[in-house]
């Protein structure tokens, strides 16, 4: 599979990704929290039949090690990685990937870097359109997409982007902006701990409504207030800088410092300075590495991406001495 | 004036400096305290004709930047900074000083690095055993040499070492190490701040007893206990190392990657993480530099020093600054 934070992309000095993802279920299948065994394996058989070129990953059969590492490159669900059914990931070298017998029948998904939701949405519906899927489809000209869920209804469309927001968090001017997104039926999530990221000064927004707005409005909607968060985290920069002066500069410095230094470095410490980092190279005051270098780190410092770059299961401490290591030795160009 | 701090010295690791201090006064004039402005200029007359090769300085000619330097590189002491007295120091290329009109007529001193009392005594002796000046001592069979405070007479005599033990400070082991030098009479300062240096962990040891002993069994006394602080902060260390493992090793090279990095920096923190080098350094954890270059950095971070080598007046923040800037420099080498 593509590694999407490999990758340039428009405003990623802000907005580290974009992800849709369509929710889809089949007519005359009962909806996966309800569905046997033999309906689970129906819907499974129709996505293969109708998407020959991709691979079918049964989550029964996949190690855990394998699970942590695609939900911490955002590629599955927890629900779907913790499933008991015969839940699957249909994916192949291509961005978009499909989770089968989650909450829906099928969660189609497209990541990309920076703020790109309609490739996102277009790469969705390179799987989405596929004729022997469609003609499958539960959908009325009433409700539009049926989902287990109603919140899903209409559309299934959920789109929502990685948004990083350091200084916003260390103003503490975010809170308001949060305010002002429940007001405007935006989804917030990341910020209070509830979500691995926080530490990184991340938060992710996404629309709460999926019915009564197209597919473009929605994208619309989102797209233009993450855009808004961009223009106000970018001046907060500004303010932090020139308001904090040297004693900004030394807190990006020393974060570097202590990350090319460290020998042992746990998860939430890694992730809140790399981002203090990300922050300097995005304002120009550290040179040397780009976003999507930093983006790589940031994924790859997490506890099952460690573990596969090492090639072995290793225990709490031994994570964070590789993880230190690891960041030693791909923050060394960053000066 | 030569720098006993850029030089190397036995048992450098832990013993950063030895002083020897000797109080002399003149018979028939009247200690400093007491002593009228013509008896004080009596006292520098005997001295400028007993050592013509040497320079005076008086306290009230020189400029404040100036007393605070000669304050923090030990050369002179804060009470003779601030008297208001014909006070002055007598110095010249030569290590050996004078401080003149301070609590006694002469206060003779010597600085070494490392664990060199001896050389220290030997040095003082050299001004001390000056014929002009021996004939004017004041002396008594029964007491010894006189001096203004009861706690200096017999020796004069005052021997100290400034000993770096941030393993025994960090182990909380220092506590009962000082218990033991109080009932050995013992002084210790420097350890709860009421002394720069502690964020640093030095300590400063010396004899509390002038009376009763020879110069070379104080000597003795003190020598052999600074050298058994030396074995315990060495085994310390070694202990910290072997308990802590990685995360001792972090701890250094943290402390390195932030006085690399840092834009700017106070004296109190400078001096802690530079106190962490120099123990990296001297158990081998670090390399490519050596103790002496570490003290040389460890002195010159003090505000006056800084403000010499910037070759002006800073503020605080000037001076903060340029803390870090001089650390970056000075610091690159080390590994």
């Amino acid at each position: 599979m593509e590694n999407w934070y490999a990758e340039t992309g428009p405003d990623e000095d802000v907005v580290i990704s974009s992800r849709i993802r369509l929710a889809r279920n089949f007519k005359d299948i009962a909806f996966p929290a309800r569905a046997n065994k033999k309906q689970q394996d129906q819907v499974i058989s129709i996505i293969k039949e109708a998407l020959p070129e991709m691979n079918c990953y049964l989550m029964n059969d996949l190690p855990n090690l394998e699970k942590e590492y695609l939900i911490e490159t955002h590629t599955i669900s927890s629900d779907l990685a913790k499933s008991k059914k015969n839940s699957c990931l249909f994916t192949n070298d291509e961005r978009a990937s499909v989770m089968v017998n989650e909450e829906d029948h099928m969660r189609i998904q497209s990541v990309f870097s920076g703020l790109r939701l309609e490739e996102a949405y277009d790469d969705c519906l390179k799987i989405e359109r596929n004729n022997k899927l469609q003609e499958n489809y539960a959908f009325t000209y009433e409700f539009g997409y049926l989902t287990a869920c109603p919140t899903n209804t209409g559309t299934g469309l959920r789109a929502s982007a990685m948004v990083h927001v350091p200084a916003l968090v260390i103003s503490g001017k975010i809170n308001s902006i949060l305010d002002s997104c429940s007001k405007l039926g935006i989804a917030v999530r990341g910020i209070y701990g509830e979500n691995s990221g926080s530490g990184a000064h991340m938060i992710q927004i996404s629309n709460q409504v999926t019915l009564g707005q197209s597919e473009a409005e929605i994208i619309a909607s989102i797209k233009n207030i993450i855009g808004q968060i961009a223009v106000l985290e970018r001046q907060e920069r500004q303010n932090l800088l020139e308001k904090g002066g040297i004693h900004f500069t030394d807190k990006i410095y020393r974060a570097l410092g202590i990350l090319k230094n460290t020998r042992c470095i746990d998860t939430e410490e890694a992730l809140k300075l790399i981002s203090e980092v990300k922050m300097g190279l995005d304002m120009g005051i550290l040179k040397g590495a780009t976003t999507s270098d930093i983006v790589t780190i940031l994924t790859n410092v997490q506890p099952a991406c460690l573990q596969k770059i090492e090639g072995r299961i290793l225990t709490p401490d031994e994570r964070d001495e590789a993880r230190a290591t690891f960041i030693r030795e791909n923050i060394a160009k960053v000066e």
